[in-house]
């Protein structure tokens, strides 16, 4: 994928990592390398880094082993000195994470002499070319912009490579032919075991485990992979289930096997096994997303969490990290709401993942439609999705003014003016206009009265879409929270995710306004002092928002019924989403990120709840707590399962009991303000 | 004031505003003036717009009256001509606020005709100078450079004028110099009917109606200006009372009067009267500002309103409208603060009466020390004042350190260390450091060790500073909020004082997100449509900053008590002042702002509450509501006594019984969610 030896001089050394050894390394080689190293004169090692950070236990952080090698290899200061001065700083760089993190850096430089040399043969000079990759029937603007992108060619690329989006436009869903093929461990599917619960499907970060739903005819074309068939719902019943993994765009988190319940009896449906055993299932993924139809038509998608699965994801394969706490709620709002989806996206981690160049994981469904995403400023995200809903507002009020007169025109037939009416009356329902777009452009292109060619004009606008403007905790409690109320105020009907990791992620774990009491942060080395912003309290003050604070983790069903209620409600919605995050630096790791909200949830950490404000308008209470009491007596041990607590009462020792019985104590505060709310007479 | 004559041509004509005819006409114009009209051959008119204005029930508004004139005069077009066009926008101007207003304006144009001529006599050419001007003994800076501004030459000032104050700095106090003289009617005190409630001196906005309590000696000079023998308080028993009214400051509001409670029996003890017959008591304010010493030390000047006047106002005399309802809580703080007293101004009304060059209102004590202020913008006021509070707390830290180290200082003495120890107990007493301050300074002094050396560079954080940040709606709602809820946030010990106009007051009377349901304002010329923010509410859900919302027509005694409260809290305040505008159009005139007030809460339109985290620590409500249930069936009564509401109804009469209704019904879910508060169990 890369032009890795660009740049290496005649007689110059290169360094490998890699899981092959020997004859199985030339194999795979490419021509071109092995010539490059034949023609000058290349001294190549290579080691199994990525084994190593394992065996140690790094996972796969591989940086100082590889670093060790070089100056090994390199020997560029004294290779003794280069070995102090690299312990030096990892009591330096991660003296404050403990004792094990710093024993292990200790073993990564240490082994980082398992390097071996590669023999290079004189003869590699007359390969000759590889041959040209196949990438199929894949679009003209991946082979020619895209691919060059990844593979850091970017800047070679010629201005006419970009004809026809000269305004900034990119083709949608293009992260789908990255085929990135990261990760060591993947998971395998047994059917057996399988209740057919979706879960896994719902949680992952990716979208690249996905459960789809074959006819007959489609089953023929599956060769045989194992499927199970269908009882319920009942509109699926007797059809075949599979739930199908994308190997080579799985990031190998584990989420889906952590959250799996499996057969109580016989196991888990799912489990991580290497990567190598599995390429096969690369073609059955291929051939589900390519030959089998979404069913999503032939139930609510909205009923259950099993339902929703079955809906296409129009965000898939984003650049975030593995087990990223963020993204799966992303994905389940593009199942949701569909190509009915407008974001405005702050800046912040969802903008790196959502929209680096080249790589789009907003994509489109089959008929070729799709959630439209832009993306602007730290401080001006919500303004920036209110304009968007402005402009769609007073076009739409143009429509209707045309659909009135539509409604006199001696042109129009009889059939077209009812579709006129219902539109009319149904304007803002989302079913309605979508069930009216096709027959109604169909009977106005054959109309073709001024009218009618006028509504044509702006018929992007017929159907109701859904507005959603999408931030991080940094965004939405500070940098951007004075745009956020205005826009909150305003009274527009405009839905609000923020994504709350409680610091800023992207730019480093910097403390934001969404950071607890007593958790470690820059600016707030020493654990933050005041108490997190309650900032859906703050919204409910007034009292024609629609508010809520989900953690899927927890309450897989509740996440569901706050974005469908918020997608529903004619006025503006809140929606904070709990986000681990690698900055907490959980001690489980990143592939327990669902189960860690669970934790938050149990503990007291977090709480769930919704404000409705059209209960109110029913005599009740317009604001639920769906989470249970907590057992608070977890919640120190929940504070101590993350590192940006847990480093605080290593550097801290004196003051941290002080800071996390406080942290305990503001948790229970904030429940008891919800416990108020609850208590109240409406 | 003014050169008057500058640029005039020869041969040219000039109209004069005046209350003066013929030869008392000639007798008041400057020989200046005089000598130019004769040599430049000037034709001179004049007229008593002032008068006319008030005949026809305009008040002070003479500027129809003085076009028509203009216009009959120059004859630049033909008299008709110009009447009918006059008479044609005066429709599209105020044709909105109804058909009175359009009809004292048709008759300002009819009566612009009553202007006379004045005969020019060619002797003036040989008329002498006009004597130099006596200011007395006024600071030099106020001859040289506030003058001279003043009278619209300050850009004939040279540079050298700054000298000394090249850093932007501006002495305080120079708005005292003055002396407008503007009013037409000034209140006259009547001593038997005075009850010595200082009522009067409380709500005056421009602090020119002062209690001042004389001792016998100070009493002599007074040249028999009536006194009162006091009975109460204790420390004041037997000595004389007298409310001083500042004739040559008053703007003339009469909200002195309103208050007034007077003697059942008697009457008030103040009316408004022409300001003529009132000039010698120039004289009387002159010898009580200057030769009665404060008696505010006698008595807690925080223990009650009465108490609260005896206190030297250090906010007079600003360059606010007639009857602002903002003003007078800004010198009440200035009263109880005093020389403590630190203001970060947001830009609005509030900066442009606090410190419009060259007048500036925050004045100085007897001892030469007064609050120090400064504006920053209208969106990061509140940043600004939590940067002075940080630097504040933070050299404190630095004192605090070094008097540790003087603890243990050879050459300190025990009297200075026993200071140095009181000080390290108490530095956040105001109290205690203010006591402190004079002996330690001398004892370093005297000392004059290095400790006491850098103690003394510092010397000016010694005493507890309180620091006040200061801004309309506009800044607190809506473009400064993002920075007000990050300063309270932050926990920091600062006091924000919102005053709350419901609109854009000094850029026009824009819609804000104070602006409340129904009202009209700029952006929202057909009445609001959402629901007014409720800032207090939402500054509550922190739990940790004290907040208040007040109206000091409502409640003289609630709302000292707030701005008492909010600033012994030892963390972040926030105080909403309900503050009538002249933008709000009242029908009763700003010289019942104060009642308006009243008005407000009476109705359920404002209401009263505090919110002191420091109960919740004793286990109690930290929520108060200060007011009593609302009559709301003086609600819509209310809305039609202000032009802001009244005026929905002429333009909109369709929908304004709706917008009403809905107007009183938010209020009612506002007081309801007040009632919830109250009603919860903590």
């Amino acid at each position: 994928m890369y032009d890795v030896t660009r740049g290496l001089q005649d007689g110059g050394t290169f360094l490998l990592n890699t899981i092959w050894e020997g004859d199985e390394l030339v194999k795979n080689l490419p021509n071109k390398v092995k010539k490059y190293f034949a023609d000058h004169k290349i001294k190549v090692y290579y080691i199994n880094a990525t084994k190593i950070a394992q065996e140690i236990g790094l996972g796969n952080r591989t940086n100082t082993i590889l670093q060790s090698a070089f100056f090994r290899i390199t020997a560029v200061i004294p290779v003794e000195k280069a070995v102090e001065e690299m312990k030096h700083f990892i009591v330096k760089s991660y003296g404050k994470k403990g004792e094990d993190v710093v024993n292990k850096n200790y073993a990564a430089v240490d082994r980082g002499g398992e390097y071996k040399e590669l023999a290079i043969d004189p003869a590699w000079s007359s390969l000759p070319a590889d041959p040209a990759k196949d990438y199929g029937d894949e679009p003209e603007f991946i082979t020619k912009v895209v691919r060059p992108i990844n593979g850091q060619d970017g800047d070679l690329l010629p201005v006419s490579a970009f004809k026809g989006i000269e305004d900034g436009a990119w083709p949608a869903g293009t992260a789908k032919f990255e085929k990135r093929g990261v990760s060591a461990f993947v998971p395998v599917w047994t059917a057996d075991n399988c209740i057919e619960c979706n879960k896994c499907a719902y949680v992952c970060p990716h979208a690249c485990i996905r459960p789809f739903v074959l006819d007959e005819e489609e089953l023929k074309g599956l060769n045989g992979a194992a499927t199970r068939e269908m009882k319920a719902p009942a509109a699926m019943k007797g059809m075949h289930f599979r739930m199908q993994v994308g190997v080579m765009d799985c990031l190998g988190c584990g989420n889906c096997v952590d959250v799996c319940p499996g057969n109580p009896k016989t196991g888990k449906a799912l489990q991580m096994v290497p990567l190598e055993g599995q390429l096969g299932e690369a073609a059955n993924w291929d051939y589900c997303v390519e030959h089998v139809a979404s069913k999503q038509d032939l139930v609510d998608i909205a009923a259950n969490v099993k339902n929703s699965q079955f809906a296409t994801p129009l965000f898939e394969f984003s650049g975030a990290c593995s087990g990223c706490g963020e993204t799966p709620y992303l994905k389940l709002i593009s199942q949701l709401v569909g190509d009915r989806e407008i974001i405005a996206n702050a800046t912040g981690c969802t903008s790196i993942y959502s929209g680096s160049v080249p790589s789009t994981p907003y994509t489109k469904n089959e008929k070729g439609h799709g959630p439209a995403w832009s993306n602007s400023l730290f401080e001006d995200f919500c303004e920036y999705g209110l304009g968007m809903q402005i402009a769609h507002r007073k076009l739409r009020e143009r429509l209707a003014a045309l659909m009135q007169k539509g409604l006199e025109c001696a042109d129009c037939s009889d059939e077209l003016k009812a579709m006129f009416k219902e539109w009319l009356e149904n304007q803002n329902s989302a079913e309605v206009t979508n069930r009216l777009y096709e027959p109604m452009v169909a009977a106005m292109e054959k109309c073709g009265c001024d009218t009618c060619k006028a509504i044509l004009a702006e018929k992007d606008h017929i159907v109701k879409r859904s507005q959603w403007i999408v931030g991080g905790d940094g965004a939405s409690y500070d940098i951007g929270y004075g745009g956020l109320d205005h826009v909150i105020a305003s009274g527009e009907d405009v839905n609000i995710l923020v994504l709350d990791t409680e610091v800023y992620s992207n730019t480093g774990g910097q403390a934001s306004k969404a950071t607890p009491l007593g958790a470690i942060a820059k600016f707030a080395a020493m654990g933050k002092r005041v108490r997190k912003k309650d900032l859906g309290m703050i919204a409910t003050t007034y009292g024609y928002v629609y508010v809520a604070q989900i953690a899927m983790g927890a309450d897989q069903a509740q996440t569901l019924k706050a974005i469908r209620e918020a997608e529903a409600y004619p006025g503006p919605s809140l929606i904070i989403a709990y986000a681990p995050c690698i900055n907490h630096g959980l001690k489980a790791g990143m592939g327990h990120s669902q189960e860690e909200e669970a934790k938050a949830v149990e503990c007291g950490y977090w709480h769930l709840w919704r404000y409705n404000p059209q209960l109110e308008a029913e005599g009740k209470n317009p604001f639920s707590l769906d989470s249970k009491e907590p057992n608070w007596d977890n919640f120190q041990a929940f504070l101590k399962g993350e590192v940006r607590f847990a480093s605080v009462a290593k550097q801290f020792p004196k003051e941290a009991d002080e800071l996390f019985a406080a942290a305990q104590e503001n948790a229970q505060w904030r429940y008891k303000s919800y416990l108020r709310m609850l208590g109240t007479a409406w």
